[in-house]
């Protein structure tokens, strides 16, 4: 059919590290290669979760050069997929904040099981870190400035109903729906001719594209000298151990 | 009332070609020159069509210099009625894709009768075509960057009560009051002081007009290129055969 | 608490003048520079309004030095607000034309009292002038192209429940209600460490801040030729006349 499916299955929570980013990229550039493959589907193997975000234990007590790997491998997959020639679908059947919200953000439509304990947001400011430029632009193209603004300051993490209503979901189905829904969808961006829906893809996005190729290394550096600092590994650390308190 | 109307009458379905197009800007530029005239509403004489967008047979199987000419009428249309010192409103009485939803995109209102049968919409990419930058430009700066993203992805003609539900259309009425209400919105449009309205559009109007002017030639080289192709020209001429068989 | 209120009391109708806007200035850069403030609500301590708006005794009759004095107040009053590291949130009590408008676009979070007959926007297209481009850089940020468009061309006020519909204002509350909500509103973003929201909020704004300081002398002179044309004055002495007989 033409039609790939990407399942995130990197229990318990998919959370984007290192490995799993270089992974996605490399598989993303296969299936962009490939002129048998024409959309991607992204959906969870994981119960609950659609993806976690960037994995934070590559973000504390780490050397510069393992931060500079690691977030020139998060450009990475967002330019390949916000840059994506394929259709580019996100079936998201968990929660989903910060960078796996940004993956939701990044395909062309969103697709989400209608449960309210599912939520999905770029949450970072909760964290005590701030989402990148090129997080916020992919952000306020999807829901606009205001709404934007105020859901990056406050780090919300949205229920699937809220997220619904200001845009930041297209649609909300039951669970048992969900592949079969992202699967018509698909079909109905796939009876475009390819060539026009890339270029008119293409026309959106890339002022926003251009946006981080142009500062790439600049925000390499900036996330480092951040991420470096002592009182944001300190937070890091304390949320890591909420995290783990958590689960026990 | 220093209002005046403009009435599309090109049977059958008031599409664009060169001459309507020529006629379009010098009936405008004679309305923007006359100091009694504050406003024009645009409507068609046509049943069930406001203008079926850019005339096919002036994109194929002719030469570059025609096609030049044609691109150049096209942006002298849009340059004159989006940059319009007069308070301009569409009274959309039929369906209106392409060219025709930019002449409603490119008014200061949008009023357009509730007949969901009538549709509306930059469906450029059902064509295999490539709806350009400032009809891009003139699209999001009415519905948003996600809602432009998806419907020109999708080349979507939306009905009217879903065009009015994104904003694409301001106001629905029901046919028979469509003149009187467009009279009733122009009056209220009127009402304001002349020089400050003026000022007010050009100011949120500059920056869009200005990219085209800055890159004009650009832009008509671009259309020749792209539609010299014989991949686009086989495409178009599928498109006016679809149509003819419809019709007969 | 970390939280001040500032609560506009300059009968009759809290109008912008050069005394208000320096001391609004000078307080908030006090508050800014005070390490136990982190965040202000903003109100009026008179009945039915929040604020008229610019002074407009501050621009009729007067000489250029003072209308360069009073327009780089009003710029730094907007600097100072939309640039401010704390936490703003307007609970408009009132309507709340024009520059009165402006200080509740500039935080971060707006409440108003439901009731109809309190109005809010940029109404200066019905005087006759417009509003400066920062102005609508702000608006644009909050209600996005076509409102911001439409709604500045008309100089429209909206009632408190259609400035609500389209987002002008976040919430609406019974007046008794006003000051525990804001309360509440403020509990909720000063939840959020500071450093990680300040860096976010900074990012949204960079953007229009940058634009106006780059302009600045710019835009002080192009106020100074507008607000000197004879026609300019006149219909400002026809508004004033105005408002006086309305008053007696």
């Amino acid at each position: 059919t033409g039609v790939a499916t990407m399942k995130f299955k990197s229990p318990p929570v998919n959370s984007l590290s290192l490995d799993f980013l270089t992974e996605f990229s490399i598989s993303l550039e296969k299936l962009e290669n490939d002129r048998a493959c024409r959309g991607v589907i992204f959906t969870s193997a994981v119960p609950k979760i659609f993806s976690s975000g960037l994995d934070i234990t590559e973000m504390c007590g780490k050397s510069t050069e393992h931060y500079a790997e690691f977030w020139r491998a998060v450009q990475e997959m967002w330019l390949r997929l916000y840059g994506s020639n394929m259709v580019t679908v996100a079936a998201v059947n968990g929660s989903s904040p910060a960078g796996g919200c940004l993956i939701a953000l990044s395909c062309d439509y969103r697709i989400m099981v209608e449960n309210p304990k599912f939520s999905i947001g770029l949450n970072e400011a909760q964290l005590g870190i701030v989402a990148p430029f090129w997080f916020k632009d992919t952000f306020v193209n999807i829901v606009g400035h205001r709404v934007a603004e105020r859901s990056l300051q406050l780090g919300s993490l949205h229920p699937a109903p809220e997220a619904h209503k200001f845009g930041l979901v297209d649609e909300l189905v039951p669970e048992e729906k969900l592949q079969e829904k992202a699967a018509a969808v698909m079909a109905q961006w796939l009876a475009l001719p390819d060539h026009a829906r890339q270029l008119t893809k293409s026309m959106m996005r890339k002022a926003v594209l251009d946006r981080l190729v142009a500062h790439r290394e600049e925000d390499i550096q900036n996330f480092i000298s951040f991420i470096s600092k002592e009182s944001i590994q300190k937070s890091l650390r304390m949320y890591m151990e909420m995290l783990k308190k958590k689960k026990s």
